[in-house]
């Protein structure tokens, strides 16, 4: 079965002006995204030419096309296309993303890559063949290849992370390290002295910066030292670092997570293992996606308004295209909610 | 604060090449994505360039650039930007496309419209400043005001919705008829004799063509007539839905909700009011994505492989795109999925 697209009918430019109740000036003017007519007019023309199904010869118009202003920002990557969907940070992070863009008539353009070469050449093309006019980049590591290169680039891009990973380019961040101690400091305050870290990639740079920051403050408290398991941030490998820790000798009385799907998961195996949470486990989420507010008990979490940080980070990719420089430095740092999966070890 | 790009330092084509081990013309091929080199090639002289920091010439090489290949779909969204990172749906949708589309070096160009005419302004211009080699649409309504204008641009789509929603367009769909009376006849079978339904909101066409199956499969099985709540998809307006169904006078024995993070935040309310599940109420999810295996007990579900939807879309937009015509039609029907959460009524 094929369908075959089906060509307008032969409607001029003066019937639909006059549908409109407007000029065939402010027809072309609304139908090119020209200035010169306001919103409302702009509404009725396009209501009009949609009534009649018409639209403007493409072939005359594909002339001055070239000069059309493309934009568009981008958003490369370089993680396997099925995590895309299991994350809530990053569809929370492009919903901020596109709340900001959705006032500007921007949109995006995504891609996924292999691997950061493929990254770079992406940014390269982009850029060289004007697709977008500014890129957001994402997944930092230490001594990330991608520095340099886009340095030298010279296309307005905003870096997500700390600086200490985004070489010179303009980032903006999170203080992950700072939430994790006050993490801890909460858990060891509530009398936990055997605590664990379900982490993200070892190889990426702000779970570094995490699992740094949990050892050091796990030691300057005097705790058992914390046992950290990286996963890939699903909930399947959240829920098996979650039996793992559960099943062994030396259990913890407290779990920090790196993501809510993968603390979701966990609070599932205590509940099928049999371990009480809060009365015997305390759980503690991070990002604190709707999703923390779903279960049963509800999830304590380090609270981190990803869409408003992915909102954030356009609006300063935005000010670099408009203006040259932008605001760089931290975001909030991620605030602790207590709900019903912390409560004083026993 | 301010940061800005930092140039390259002056590295020659002649030292890129000496690095990589090939010759000057090599790395103007690779470097420029012509044909002519092998991929091991082009790896190994991309590799150089990003040791030495070397990019060529950007203005030598815009003038070029203009008669780039642009390899992107579009996809727009006429829904607020919050919801999207709160629908699962569409962040495995989405994840599925880019799995075809990380396989061809394609990208995706996503916008956020406000309305269907600003829908069909923005597919308008793509098509017309060849920003998009296609689209895929979503969110058909009956009577949808896209069809005949976006029929008109001639630019492949292919139409995610039921032929009686999407007119002449190339569509593909899933049957959602199909797949609600199977729901009720099964809960039904387990002797529920008083039925609800969580929907969509009500002007959207697969929302109506759920709601038109759900009455029909109720009254041919003698059933009492079901209550359908709709609403945004979100879990705020799951749990509240639910909440009203279970405090109502004729409370029923059995939910069916239109997709996961309702059906989650459903039992969550389940468990707040102290009704059990499966016990005294079954439940049943829609689209079976992770979530539904993370809760306690764990959500049966209609299973549909979003994921594999987007892919298969986005496959036969790419035949559309490469040969002209594509396959049509529906892609297998949901199917039940029981778990922990429906029972025989007692």
């Amino acid at each position: 079965m094929r369908a075959a697209a089906r060509p307008g009918g032969k409607v001029t430019i003066a019937e639909v002006a006059a549908r409109a109740g407007v000029s065939k000036g402010s027809v072309s003017l609304a139908m090119n995204d020209k200035p010169g007519v306001s919103a409302a007019t702009r509404e009725k023309v396009l209501k009009a030419a949609r009534e009649l199904g018409w639209l403007p010869n493409q072939a005359a118009r594909s002339l001055s096309s070239a000069a059309t202003q493309v934009s568009n920002i981008g958003l490369v990557i370089a993680r396997p296309a099925r995590m895309l969907g299991l994350e809530p940070f990053y569809m929370e992070f492009v919903s901020g993303i596109e709340s900001v863009l959705v006032e500007r008539s921007y949109s995006l353009l995504l891609r996924l890559v292999h691997d950061v070469d493929e990254e770079i050449g992406v940014l390269d093309g982009w850029g060289r063949s004007k697709q977008i006019s500014g890129s957001i980049m994402v997944d930092f590591t230490v001594d990330d290849p991608r520095v340099a290169p886009i340095a030298a680039l010279g296309l307005p891009v905003i870096a997500v992370g700390h600086p200490d990973l985004t070489g010179g380019l303009p980032s903006v961040w999170t203080d992950d390290g700072a939430a994790v101690t006050e993490a801890v400091r909460y858990l060891a305050a509530l009398g936990h002295r055997r605590l664990a870290r379900v982490g993200g990639p070892a190889t990426l740079g702000h779970s570094m910066i995490r699992s740094e920051a949990f050892a050091k403050a796990v030691a300057d408290l005097n705790l058992e030292p914390g046992r950290i398991l990286p996963t890939d941030f699903s909930g399947e490998q959240g829920a098996r670092a979650t039996r793992a820790l559960l099943a062994s000798a030396q259990r913890p009385t407290a779990i920090l997570y790196d993501n809510d799907i993968m603390a979701v998961a966990g609070l599932s195996v205590a509940t099928e293992m049999g371990v009480s949470v809060p009365a015997e486990l305390s759980l503690l989420a991070w990002d604190d996606s709707q999703l923390c507010r779903l279960t049963h008990p509800p999830l304590s979490a380090m609270s981190h308004d990803v869409f408003a940080f992915g909102a954030e980070v356009t609006r300063r990719l935005m000010d670099l295209i408009d203006h040259g420089d932008a605001e760089v430095g931290a975001v909030p740092t991620p605030v602790l909610v207590p709900r019903g999966t912390t409560a004083r070890a026993h």
